[in-house]
């Protein structure tokens, strides 16, 4: 069984104390819908919600509505992907730049389940990709330039094609890349970027897992939080 | 000598070492650029940037131009209101929705002074005033709920008149105040308040003031940060 196939046999498993189902962004999330359509009876009364346009509009093409996250006080299933995953289920993500919603929409979900590929299991968080920050235009050069005082490797994020400068998510915000080149303390990564004005949201998630779901060539193996 | 006149006179003493000035929000802030205007010869090599629509166009109106803030690394002068202002220097901001932008010049700013009448002077941070929070506004219902389970009183903000719903600031955020029946430890709230997704800033000023010029009827008196 894929990984998403097994994602969505948790939810169905847990049907009965579900109606908010948060449904995050990326190719992974793509399968994942693709096999929750095969279920749309089971699924007639939930609801569902999304973290990016992208998944409005791939969740449209399958028939099912989302609802406005503003008019939603708690989720009780969240499904999304990652970048990476640490031994501790540590994740970045972020890659699509969706982080700032995914991380609203994982913080108030009651049971989170990410979907990730065996090559995004890593030793420590940052070592194959950087950690996606989203950045308030206006405090877009204060950010970078502290940062870099700070000695940490920053770059805006461009898009390949399709817009001019920087890339801007959903949230409007800016996408500033961290790179680290060695193991840090992630908790105190965190806490320190997410107090320094101007940075929005980070891509780091510290605990925010409850089940990560690693799909090898012929398997999916759970992880799950200790 | 009223307070916004004596903010002048601070900026006039350092003027050789300042570029950029940053100009705060509000009507003690009018005052402030009112002021300055006397000395427009002194200071026509310096250039400007505002915390708020409000004050550009104010600026405009007394023949200063404002840089955009995305265009700056560093502030050196930063002038602006409060709207409470404890033993510490410590304030609540916001008060006008600018909280955001006003944090942001505020902290990227190498000297900070702040104008304010004697009756923002309080005992402790939340005696009178509310906090402010910007919050985004996708996760609008998932902080307010979060919020008041931890405890607090909260209540998104509304505008008297002009505008159906909740106020939306510059920044695109949604203003909601948190309301404080007791002194509570400033710097342990701040960090938990910057720690809850979807919370983009909030009008706590912990630490940010290099001078508060408080105006009384008739002299300004100087707090400097011990």
């Amino acid at each position: 069984m894929n990984a998403a196939r097994k994602a969505v046999e948790e939810l169905l498993n847990l049907i009965d104390d579900i109606g908010i189902i948060g449904v995050g962004t990326g190719s992974t999330v793509e399968e994942f819908i693709k096999q929750l359509a095969r279920f749309k009876n089971t699924l007639a009364d939930k609801y569902f919600t999304a973290s990016s346009l992208d998944t409005i509009l791939k969740m449209r093409e399958y028939g099912f509505n989302t609802i406005h996250p503003s008019s939603l006080n708690k989720i009780d299933f969240y499904v999304d992907g990652a970048d990476e995953v640490d031994p501790d289920l540590n994740m970045i993500k972020g890659g699509g730049g969706a982080l700032f919603l995914e991380k609203i929409l994982t913080y108030y979900s009651k049971y989170r389940v990410f979907i990730v590929d065996y090559s995004k299991l890593v030793r420590w968080l940052g070592e194959r990709h950087p950690i996606p920050l989203e950045v308030n235009f206006y405090a877009l050069s204060f950010v970078e330039e502290y940062l870099r005082n700070k000695g940490y490797r920053v770059s805006i994020r461009r898009p390949v094609k399709g817009k001019y400068g920087p890339v801007v998510s959903d949230t409007f915000g800016v996408i500033v890349d961290l790179y680290l080149d060695e193991p840090v303390d992630i908790n105190s990564l965190e806490h320190e970027l997410k107090t320094i004005p101007g940075i929005v949201e980070t891509g780091l998630f510290v605990k925010l897992a409850d089940k990560v779901i690693v799909g090898y060539e012929d398997e999916a193996k759970v992880l799950e939080k200790k």
